[in-house]
């Protein structure tokens, strides 16, 4: 089924799989288990089979841009496919991170809309409106701004202190005030969950995408929580694509999917 | 020859070149001039044109990744076919905008840098010193940090105040507070001269990568003058790359000569 626009296919997506679990696909050929190739091509048999064992629980798979463009040209066809063996019905993520001058933003929407075509792409908003304007110009796409991201260096910028509220939450608030847009959603840690909770009184029906679930260490309850059962996408990389090994007599799907399944059912709708 | 450290690398390109001027590839398929293939293939021979009409006079080259990556992989061999294209005593800019958690910035460094060769990449500060550092660890390399942008969208956020400085220029006080590394520049545009002119005096030593000149319409003029003769590197890219073609009977290669002269003049040491 192909679907208008990427906000329905994004509600279906997570209706059918129950839960809010995004698997990040961090494809990385230094940590590749075991019995895949240590090449490109590896790479891509690595992408199917955790696309196979995690496509029943997935709402969503979150693809990583740098990882693959760590590669060069052939990172980018690895990107392409990629794209190209999601299940059509599961949402999409383009994790680019992208953002710049108008024009310059239209031609990287082309690139993650029209050549990946990419359901969603994140987008950096430290450049301001007119450089987010190209991706909502693709009105059935979606996009994800940054607003308080993961990791430690959120401290240094995001929470500075304007006119009484943090620098992330004036970005959340001005965006809901220029756009009645349902197709914007923002990134929010899940390293931050009081944070979270407080920007989901701002920010009720946005989709938050929440990523720093597994490695980064963040608390599922809590983040959970803190979401009070709004529509949300979080994020588990690692922690699932790779998954311990020793002293398991289980395939490698096996653990993949038991992974998959655990943060699957914590965030069960 | 090979040159250690970017820095160096810049401070002889400017000295050599004799100004401060940086040509922008932002080629695009659909603003090729007669007499190219409308393919990438005819991407690759205008960039040599380009290169052969401005590898006297420019002090540097930016390439702007967003108008490569447009056409996905191909874009993504084009751009490595790009670099290699330059003289390699000429400084390259990697305008990718990137930045993220710590592990994906390194996959970028890696793209960046290792893949491409830049001599230098834009990155966006949003998320923190600790998506910049990976960039950092490259210590024979160059990054210039957004800071104020030339686009409309600079209004949105990059001003607000914070503690009675725009938010800017605290990105602008806390990297030089943090590192005392030369190998940091800032993103200044063209089109806010006097804010350029106070960015001057905070970090009066710092390279600044200054674009807004020509289609986007900034004062060469006011823009020389606002930054006092201090390291900098000021792009025009639409102006050089597309020259008016009406009514003349130069080639595509005089014509875009003529207009980097034009504007090497304006930026003469």
């Amino acid at each position: 089924m192909k679907y208008y626009n990427a906000y329905d296919k994004l509600q279906d997506s997570i209706s059918r799989s129950g839960s809010m679990l995004c698997v990040g696909l961090d494809s990385d050929i230094s940590k590749l288990p075991v019995g895949f190739e240590k090449s490109i091509n590896g790479l891509l048999e690595f992408n199917k089979s955790i696309i196979k064992a995690t496509s029943q629980v997935a709402a969503a798979y979150k693809i990583n841009f740098a990882f693959y463009e760590q590669y060069g040209s052939d990172g980018f066809d690895l990107l392409k496919n990629t794209f190209e063996i999601i299940p059509e019905n599961i949402f999409t993520i383009a994790d680019a991170k992208r953002g710049d001058i108008g024009n310059t933003s239209l031609a990287y929407a082309r690139s993650v809309f029209d050549f990946f075509e990419a359901d969603s792409v994140t987008i950096n908003p430290y450049m301001g409106f007119d450089s987010i304007e190209p991706f909502l110009e693709y009105k059935n796409k979606f996009v994800f701004l940054l607003a308080l991201t993961s990791n430690k260096g959120s401290y240094d910028f995001q929470r500075l202190d304007v006119a009484g509220r943090p620098l992330y939450q004036h970005i959340v608030e001005k965006t809901l005030k220029n756009y009645s847009n349902k197709n914007i959603g923002f990134v929010v840690g899940a390293t931050h969950p009081d944070e979270l909770a407080a920007l989901r009184r701002v920010a009720e029906d946005s989709c938050f995408l929440i990523p720093g679930v597994g490695a980064q260490g963040a608390d599922v309850d809590a983040v959970t929580t803190a979401n009070n059962k709004k529509l949300a996408l979080i994020n588990v990389s690692r922690a699932i694509i790779y998954p311990e090994t020793q002293n398991s007599y289980k395939t490698f799907e096996d653990l993949v999917q038991d992974a998959a399944v655990s943060y699957w059912e914590k965030m069960r709708l």
